[in-house]
C-alpha cells in the first residue's frame, strides 16, 4: 500500500517503520525542521526498543510541499492543536481516493481533517501503544516488539473493503489491529482511558507502573470512570467496554503493558508545552454539563493540571 | 497568668514566647529530646521573624514528669496523633481549676483532651498565624509582628470570666484574639480554611502566595468552599463566617497575609511524615456521607494526597 506519514514524531515513526517494515511503500512529511533536516542528512532514523536495542531505518521524508504523489492512504500525527495548518499544506496531495487516518489522542483530530477530506473517507481509531521522541530522527518504541494493540473505524459509513486491506497491513505489522464499527464510541473508550492514567500520572509526576502500585489505583480509577460513563451514557454513545473492563484494562496496560512509561500529557507537562487536559478530562466536563450533569471528580482534575501548569515556574 | 505550654513546637514556642513578653508567668514541656537538651543547655531558644532579626529568648522547660506546679492554663500544642500520650504524661499536672486549650489544626484536638479534663475547662480555637520550627531550639515567626489573628471559644458552656482573661493577655501580646460563642462553628471554619489552601499548596508544591496568583484560584477556592458548606448546612452547624467572606478570607491570608508560607501539610509532605488530611477534607467527606450527601471535590483531593504520599519515594 501507498502510505504517506503526515508528522514525524513518536507515534508517526512507529506506525511508519513498522508499517515499511511490513511491505508497505511509506514516505514521511513533517513541518518542523530540525527533524526534517536531521532525518534527510542521515538517510533515516534511529530506533530503539526501551531504550536498547538500538538500530538504523533509513526512511524517505520531505517537507509537505516537496510530495507530488497520490497515496492511498495518508497517517496523521501531529498533535492536536497544529491539525488543521498541518493538513493545510498536505492538501494538495490528498487525492480523490486517499482515505485519511489519525489515532491521535484526545478528541477532535478527525473533526479537524474533515474540514479537508470527505467522513466517509476518514478513518479514526485508538493506540495503546506508547512511543517516546528522544530528539530529532530519534524515536524509542516503547513495550514490547508486538505488544500494544490500535482500534481503526470508519468516521462515517460501515466498515468497508479499504479499513479491512488497511487492517491487514497493520495486522502484518504487529499492530494487532481491530476494526470497529462505531466512530464515537471508539473515540470516547481511548479518551475515557486517558482521562484516569494521562492525568493522574502527570499531576503526580509518576510513571503507569507507579501509579498502578498504588493500593487505591482501582479504586481510583473506577470513579473517573464511573463519572465519564454517567455523561457518555446521557449522549447515547456506546462504549467498546464496559465499566468493568475499562477499571481492568487501565490497570492492565498500566501495571503489565507500559509500567515504565510517562503518559504524554505528562511529556508535555515536564517539557513546558500546554496540555491537552481540556481535550481529555475537560471534554467529560462537557458533555456531562450538555445533560444538566456534573463531573466533579475530572472537574478538579481539569483546575488541577491547570494549576500545575502555571505552578511549573515555582518548581523549577 | 501561670501558663504552661505542652509541646515546644512552631506554634507551642509562639504562643509561649509572646504570651511571657507580654508578662506572663509562662513554662514549656516537651517530649521530644533533641529540643528539651537543646533548649535546656542553652537557656532558651533562637527567634527569627521572616528568617530575619534573630533574637535569643531566655525559656524555662522540662520534660513533664518534671513539671510539679498548677498552672491556670495549659497551652496544648502537639500534633494531632499524639495528643493523647501527651496528655497521659501531662495529667499530674493538670490541676482542679487549671483549663486546658488547644489551637490545634484539623478537627479533634479538643475532643482527646476531653478524655482528661471536663469539656466546660476546654478552649479550643483556631490561629491564623504561621510559624516554623527549624529545628531543635529554633523557630521563625512569620509574618509581621502583631499580623494574623486567633480565635478561643469554650467547648461547652458561654464565655465565662476566664476565657476572658486568657484573651486579654492574648491581646497584650498582640495576637488579636477573638471570643467565639460556638465551637462546632469556629472549629469548622478553620477546618474548612485549611481544607483548600493546605491541601491545594501541599499537592502543588507551592506557597500560599504561589496559589493565590493563580488566575483561578479564587473559583477553585469557591468550588471547595460551597460543597463543604452543603455538609455542614446539613449538620445544622453555624460558621463564623459566610461562605463568601471565607473566600475572601482565603484570598487574603494567601496573597496579603502569608503569601512565602507553606502550609504545615506541606511541611509534613516534604519531610515524610503522614498528612493530615483525613482530618481535613477527609472530614468534609465524612460529613457529608453522614447526611446522604456527597463531596467529590474533597474526596478527590483526600484521593490525590495519599496518592502523592505513596509517590514521594518515587520523586526524590
Amino acid at each position: 500500500m501507498k502510505i504517506v506519514v503526515i508528522g514525524a514524531g513518536a507515534m508517526g515513526l512507529r506506525y511508519g517503520v513498522l508499517l515499511q517494515e511490513a511491505g508497505n511503500d511509506v514516505h514521511f512529511v513533517d513541518t518542523w525542521e530540525p527533524n526534517v533536516e536531521a532525518i534527510k542528512k542521515n538517510g533515516g532514523v534511529h530506533v530503539w526498543r526501551d531504550g536498547k536495542e538500538e538500530r538504523f531505518v533509513e526512511i524517505s521524508i520531505s517537507y509537505p510541499e516537496e510530495y507530488h504523489e497520490a497515496p492511498e492512504l495518508a497517517i496523521v500525527f501531529v498533535k492536536d492543536m497544529h491539525t488543521v495548518e498541518t493538513m493545510e499544506r498536505c492538501k494538495p496531495f490528498i487525492g480523490e481516493n486517499t482515505y485519511v487516518m489519525t489515532n491521535q489522542n484526545g478528541f477532535g483530530g478527525a473533526e479537524y481533517i474533515a474540514q479537508f477530506v470527505p467522513r466517509t473517507r476518514i478513518i479514526a481509531g485508538t493506540a495503546m501503544i506508547a512511543t517516546v521522541l528522544k530528539g530529532p530522527g530519534k524515536v524509542d518504541f516503547i513495550g514490547k516488539r508486538g505488544g500494544g494493540h490500535v482500534h481503526i473505524v470508519r468516521v462515517e459509513g460501515e466498515p468497508n473493503d479499504f479499513i479491512y486491506k488497511v487492517a491487514d497491513e497493520m495486522e502484518k505489522a504487529l499492530m494487532h489491529p481491530t476494526v470497529q464499527k462505531d466512530y464515537m464510541g471508539t473515540v470516547w473508550t481511548k479518551l475515557v482511558f486517558n482521562s484516569v492514567v494521562n492525568t493522574l500520572c502527570t499531576l503526580m509526576n509518576i510513571k503507569m507502573g507507579q501509579f498502578a502500585a498504588y493500593k487505591n489505583a482501582k479504586e481510583m480509577a473506577r470513579k473517573l470512570i464511573d463519572e465519564a460513563y454517567t455523561a457518555i451514557d446521557a449522549e447515547g454513545i456506546k462504549m467498546e467496554e464496559t465499566k468493568d473492563a475499562l477499571v481492568d484494562q487501565v490497570m492492565y496496560v498500566s501495571e503489565v503493558g507500559n509500567p515504565l512509561h510517562y503518559p504524554s500529557m505528562h511529556q508535555d507537562m515536564s517539557t513546558n508545552r500546554p496540555t491537552e487536559v481540556d481535550y481529555i478530562n475537560g471534554a467529560i466536563v462537557r458533555l456531562a454539563e450538555k445533560h444538566g450533569l456534573q463531573a466533579p471528580f475530572h472537574s478538579m482534575l481539569v483546575d488541577l493540571v491547570h494549576l500545575k501548569e502555571e505552578s511549573r515556574k515555582y518548581n523549577e
